[in-house]
């Protein structure tokens, strides 16, 4: 990026760095973030920081939260002998929209991707592991999302757990709702064959 | 949006205002920002407030710069009787990357577009005025885009114009490089046909 106005071009790459940000769009941001007036600007800068100094995450979940423990785990409701364990936090607000899903959650902040240099001990198993030594937990939900990752993960996950003797299942995979059958790629309709039930 | 962490919202809230960022984007934006290292944080903010208060308008043309009058006006170079009319910094810097314009710009910073109460004179048109008041400039090219907004505003300025006999003109209008003609629509063909050239 070079405008010839450095400080445009510092803001631009830092807008850049975000994800799914390219290049133009940076560049656009940093541009609209000039228009702002004063007031504007410390409202944006104060959020950035406000957000980061509140939001930690809960000691027992991994979840984000600005409370102490996240309402999730908090809620006396909730059934605390199924844990799900989720790549992010959108996962989790992903399966809270839904409504129908009671238990808690356990978020792994990442999924195993050797590439990426994101190995299982920068996720948060430790944790996980940690979460199991009692009986509370009766069944683990691995619910990470069909990609190479996710499956990698949920199979590492697997056989993390069974020496414990924890049910641990998956999501089940294939055709999404509102799916034409001609559309569906063949890996999506081979699933869907394989978990076919009675009805 | 409603993650039920209100500093993340509002966060998010804040990624939503700028353009192009719809409310999924917003959400994953201020997602991203919280795996941040607080350098990064700083780094992030540092950026926004530095650009605000170190990029400020050329006094001559209106053109973004964080020097006292900007590289193209401070151009002994630079040809100081043609005027390019603008809508915004993007805009010169398109110009810019061209290469082939020598002369020097004046920038709006908008269109005029009732609808969204941007009217004559929020634009930059009494700073235009007062650059042609001695003899210096013999033209102004309008360039503005060849959308509803861009050709209201160049209809203006022609007539704002007229009575100082300054000769202005305006960018052609017609095949874009690269075009085929049965994907032309039917606006820029007859366009394209009005300003036909001899070879």
């Amino acid at each position: 990026m070079n405008t010839g106005i450095e400080a445009l071009d510092i803001l631009a790459e830092q807008f850049a760095r975000l994800p799914g940000i390219g290049r133009k769009s940076a560049q656009r941001l940093a541009l609209a973030l000039l228009e702002y007036t004063p007031e504007d600007i410390a409202a944006f800068t104060a959020a950035i920081g406000d957000a980061k100094e509140k939001i930690h995450r809960c000691p027992i979940c991994e979840n984000l939260t600005d409370r102490e423990v996240c309402p999730v785990c908090a809620n006396p409701a909730r059934d605390k002998s199924v844990i799900c364990v989720v790549e992010d936090a959108r996962a989790v607000m992903a399966f809270e929209r839904v409504r129908s899903y009671n238990g808690v959650y356990h978020v792994l902040h990442g999924l195993i991707s050797p590439m990426s240099g994101i190995t299982p001990d920068t996720l948060t198993l430790r944790e996980l592991l940690l979460r199991l030594q009692d009986d509370t937990v009766k069944e683990v939900i691995v619910a990470t999302g069909a990609t190479t990752e996710g499956e990698a993960t949920a199979m590492y996950i697997s056989r993390l757990l069974s020496p414990l003797g924890i049910k641990v299942t998956r999501l089940a995979h294939g055709i999404p709702y509102g799916g034409e059958l001609e559309y569906a790629d063949e890996i999506t309709l081979s699933r869907a064959l394989e978990g076919r039930r009675d009805f």
